[in-house]
């Protein structure tokens, strides 16, 4: 960033308003921070979000605002205590950066903190432009056998591993996945690398099930036409699933859950319904069910980055779609009325 | 039991009608069987239910059924194999008997088989009768000091303290439990012999909440009149309870779980509502709640026995009513109407 | 088994003696049980070392006693109340059979309680005859595309499936197991189905090192020329592994184990030192280590039948050797001198 | 601490010799830092070791230090972020400061981070001084009815907390603690809050014993004249303990763990033995034992706190000695050859 100039972003001005242009944003590199010329970033459902409505629940988008988490680059300035991280490492970032000393921080559950400041939330910019300044204990050296357009998908990814987590999958377990967008995708992924011998995938979108499929031992389930409950009972034996992860957020799906798992199973909500949603307090309890939610993710991107690295996770087939920086708002305009064939839209600056 | 005279048995003849007669039962006595002769026997929300309604759900009473399954007794047979029991010894019986080999029971999960029978559940029979043969392996020893009214408690204990065992307490938390009923009560007994170093209790009966303060480290909140949210945000700093132990079965109250919560904190539902409560999902994200479920308990009569022997909890205030075997449908009939003051009736065959 | 004919079996007479002769053993089919034709057994290193040593630690041959445990074949005859088997189905089976209503197995660790009956340990004869009688709950389908070699193969797999499944692997796990013998590598198959992106195996026998990098992403380490540590710390950015598997029950290597951990890692013993080790507490201790430690396996067998029949885990390249029910005898002699390069000794009764 | 006046601490100059003296150390208040006038300041035997020794394994005492670990105070200056403390607050202090953005701080592991800066661990001084610099986030306050000689306990009961923690003790447990020593007394008075119905508490120093069973629901064993697993099975009914903490250091307890505990139970390390202790890796094995260790403590002054406010546990009949400051070297003589009735030494310096 050199001169005077004042560098590019692509700025959400306010609901339906996008554009790219020159916008500045102080920023100092402080001891511990690293200066990343940032290379890809892939498009969320989030920043689409913002994009058509100017808000998400109590966040709301007052001032100009630059878009974009999912970003992956290059380091090209170093703070005076950084020490894994050097000038030219390819790496990737989480983009939200909690106060480490919060209760919640020192509890392990950074991603709890209330003031954590994440990127593309409103007031704190996002990654869409040509470089950031970023904590280095937040930022990841990328392997070399993983890509740039692999890197940024870490943080969509981190998503679906931490509901995996959560979940404490065994070898062998059986998970039914509800919804096949993206984090429906990348959490059967999780799951299948987490041990799940089968997953069994259900959404009304026969495009997506088609595409889950091709991706490992998945069982896609149209409940248009099927039963997703008959076919976890004859896969299951009628035992039921280990785990059950609802990753469409559609009320309907999210009161059904239990009707899958089996006793002593788990239920991992990750899809943010828009109001309460009816819960069947009975069938959890008759199975005890354990119910865990998740928020984000913490302390995933080494385990996300290990998965690549190892190809034990491929997240290439889910990379659809790829715009240059100088096309952004083209870019959001095509994920706003994307095709169900499309998983994954990402912007590269480089 | 002697010769060829029916034992009188408290028999449910239909829903609203209840008969103390002779009533004859067929018990072999296996060789992994005791005989128990029933001391006495506590009148459980599900017994005046069956009598005021006759079924639960899918239960229900097509045929004549005794009534009962809260009961301690005194050995007065034993089957070839047993060793662990004598006659003579004082016991408390666990009422549900599992199919042991069964794949939930072997793994330990014995009370999620579904073919368990349960005392007083249709079409298995209760134990308000002289006595029962019971599973040696389901029937605990009671310690000499604690006293069979006592003993026949250790069955709603047991409820409570599955339920603070999910929670997975540690000493010094801060609990809240929803509901101050039978229940409420001794999930608040048993959320404080497990550690929490104080639990809020909520009802709008203010007669049950005057009652609970007085049983240890409880602070009573009449929802009626004080924000639970604000009571448990003055005494956590703000930070939120560890547990919410939602005990009262109510829809609304069901609902709100979460805003009691801290940040990794778990919420375990006992009370059984009607139908789906809503479900704030969002609430529960943010602070990546663990949610638990139970259904009865399994492995737990050791741990309450310990705790009454050993005097942690002590359940003696909670049985506020008493009436004899002959006094049976009377005792019923005073359940079905029982003052806000009262907690537990209790029939004595002896 | 026709008429009065008595059958044959491989009976370890004495210390050091073994005879295939006509052996009577009176097994009547209860209600539970099922009957099955043997098909494959596969020879164990207890096995082996009750041939060479008459005993291991308290359980000593005093008479004459069939061997194997580990075994598949087709249920011939099934007993009254019997429901999810039938004549004809190919199975496997757990060779313990507990008390099922003993303290430790109503707690779902039926593994644990001291009265197990299990298959060729004394005085209980085992499987290497033509067939056995054995409760259906521990007798478990094999998947069609499983073949009865790799059913054999299902007993020690959960060996190592226990263990993995103790240490709470999650997805991109690196993994420690030491010793490459058969455990060992079964443990490190465990491990990557269960997660692990990466298994480092460590050994002085080049021979099963060799083998083992040929069954997935392990990195074999010959101690006898590397240090192990500095390649644990090389792959893992000198952070540690996430867990350890101590499968050599060497007393020299079972007390190295904290040196490749991570702070707050997992490490299990599963192999059986002949005594007490030396164990570094100063060096668990500043590492918050958790220990875990198996006893053979419970509720293992589902999952890895699951495991085997998708595919996620392939036994075929470990069984190295093949003898006839007639070879019995010569089978034992080759396994006691059994080669570095031999993993799997098994012998075929059909 | 007015003007040019160079403050008084006690300071170990070498091995073997302490003075009470000026002492100048250069401390500024950062903006997330408070400064503590210190109050009480309670002898540990790390404290001691180095008055003796000069060094504690690899830490060695190279240049004049500051002792003194156990520590409450009152506020004096808050530094310009700190929220949550004002001046005058009455508090205590975790003597350990993390960097919070090490990889362990980041799993709630802030203990495990190598880089701790620890009081009275060379090359950092401790607080025997008049007052103290410390990050807020480290500093907690203490409630209204609790002691500033109450407050210096704390961090003594942090550890045996953290050891019940790691045990996940249930309600109505039976926990052994071998060793009655300060820490096996906190970490017995921390099982019994944690929900254990009786510990068993092991030492060979009868004094020590009898105070113990002044202090709870407490068994005494002296195991020159009893023998320990008798005392288990006696009052378990053979079945075992369910947690055993081992806080001698004593390498023979240390290695007698396994046979004081159930199938499934969970042993604790706490005690630090000077080299490897030898360890019955079969006896852990039939049981199944989980094994914790534990470094310090994390997350747990918020824990200690609400147990003393509420007074389910009362550490004053452990503050057996105080000395005043201008006493401190006799205070640490005193402590040297401590008599075996008197279990915790403090300074107080107001």
């Amino acid at each position: 960033m050199s001169g005077s100039e004042i560098p590019m972003a692509l700025v959400l001005e306010r609901a339906g308003e996008l554009s790219l242009r020159p916008f500045e944003i102080d920023e100092e590199l402080g001891p511990n921070d690293v200066r990343i010329v940032i290379h890809t970033v892939g498009i969320c459902g989030s920043d689409v979000h913002y994009y058509q409505h100017g808000r998400i629940g109590p966040f709301v988008v007052e001032e100009p605002m630059v878009l974009g988490h999912e970003a992956s680059g290059v380091v090209a300035e170093v703070g005076s205590r950084v020490q894994h991280l050097g000038v030219g490492d390819r790496v990737c970032m989480e983009p939200g950066i909690p106060d480490p000393e919060s209760r919640a921080a020192r509890l392990g559950m950074y991603n709890l903190d209330p003031k954590v400041r994440f990127w593309a939330t409103p007031p704190v910019h996002g990654c869409l432009r040509p470089s950031v300044v970023h904590p280095a204990a937040y930022t990841f050296k990328v392997p070399d056998n993983v890509s740039f357009a692999e890197g940024a998908m870490v943080e969509p990814l981190a998503v679906g591993l931490h509901a995996a987590n959560k979940a404490g999958l065994r070898a062998g377990d059986l998970a039914v996945v509800i919804g096949a967008g993206p984090i429906g995708i990348v959490t059967a992924l999780s799951a299948i690398a987490a041990g799940a011998s089968r997953v069994i995938i259900s959404d009304v979108q026969q495009e997506k099930l088609d595409l889950a499929e091709t991706l490992g031992p998945i069982t896609a389930v149209n409940v248009a036409e099927v039963s997703l409950a008959e076919e976890v009972n004859r896969l299951s034996d009628a035992w039921g699933a280990d785990a059950v992860f609802e990753a469409s957020g559609n009320e309907r799906a999210a009161a059904s859950v239990f009707d899958y798992l089996r006793p002593g199973g788990c239920v991992v909500y990750i899809g943010m319904p828009a109001g309460p949603i009816p819960y069947d307090v009975i069938g959890a309890s008759v199975k005890e069910a354990r119910v865990e939610h998740v928020f984000r993710y913490a302390n995933v991107y080494p385990q996300a980055l290990s998965l690549l690295g190892s190809g034990r996770i491929d997240v290439k087939p889910l990379i659809t779609d790829r715009f240059t920086f100088a096309e952004s708002v083209e870019a959001f305009d095509y994920a706003v009325g994307m095709p169900a064939s499309s998983v994954k839209v990402q912007i590269s600056l480089q």
